[in-house]
């Protein structure tokens, strides 16, 4: 049984922007020389999000509709009023998605979908690197 | 320390159907001898979800109303144009709740609530057989 | 590797009160002797949610606005029907933000952004003592 950590960054413009992260994901996996267990991914950050999705710009678009349905830019929100900030939907979207991922693994193939990708979201409202934190963990 | 993994199917409904996991995951934790970790259940597909609830017909009627709310059948879907397909909701509805859940288990038992299921869904617009893993590691 | 489990209540008022349970759980982390690995909290019973989130009382408030939006308190839920009780919308909020959050560590320190809290939160519409677990797992 072993732990294996990396993390690494992605540029994302802002407002649900999402980068497919399967192939890192993957990758990571094979390199680690485990057959069975677990990757987690993990966005680092109050205003990001990790989920999987069919990556295809279409339903990135149809996510963004959801986003302002669940919490719309339009309107106010008292995290404003803290930092005047602007923020507020980006940080609600983010605590209604997650910030974390289980994937297991075996025989060193990540269980995914064949049109099933992880992906990390910017949910901020400005462009952001974001932070990328995976972990396998298995034999 | 262990990983055991095992995979089954199961056959559900259109457009939010549930299917209750909890008796099969908490064989798989009882058969696998061992005493303590975690139970990771992953639904396959970008179409499906995994979650918790009480199982009882009811609240399966209002997720289904609440999934309308999220993700209306009424609206257009830019992932239509991509595929001709039908189904834009599902996927967006599969991405905001997720498709794994971790449950730490100890002493044999998962620590769920005496009401609280697992419940793997089906929110494609078509019945589908929807594969689930289920992966114990513990001690 | 080694698993250590560790169970505790906190008092929540109704309806979308949350606790910041992140200082216990990092001291779970400190206090296991682990290096690298994960921690999985998870909330028992299923008006009970957790995630992430910046924790201040502005974004409280937006959480509860935005749950509003997801499954207001105004309207009908079949769940009234089956047991006579009103927390149909504290169920529905619970399926759909989650139960369960894993989140890396290494270094003995969990991965979290600066201002990323993990809040466990109570959707039920009465005061409630939650049960929530911590369990390590690494090495």
């Amino acid at each position: 049984m072993a732990v294996k950590t990396k993390k690494f960054w992605v540029d994302l413009h802002p407002d649900g922007d999402m980068a497919d992260v399967s192939a890192e994901a993957q990758a990571f996996v094979s390199s680690s020389g485990l057959s069975a267990g677990i990757l987690t991914v993990f966005s680092v950050g109050s205003t990001s999000a990790v989920s999987t999705i069919e990556y295809e710009p279409g339903l990135k678009e149809d996510m963004l509709r959801a986003f302002e349905r669940l919490a719309p830019a339009s309107i106010d929100y008292e995290h404003h009023n803290k930092w005047h900030d602007d923020n507020g939907r980006g940080h609600v979207r983010s605590t209604l998605v997650g910030c974390s991922l289980v994937v297991p693994f075996s025989d060193k193939k990540l269980v995914l979908g064949q049109w099933q990708q992880i992906v990390v979201m910017n949910l901020d409202t400005s462009s952001r690197k974001r932070e990328v934190v995976l972990q396998v963990m298995g034999e």
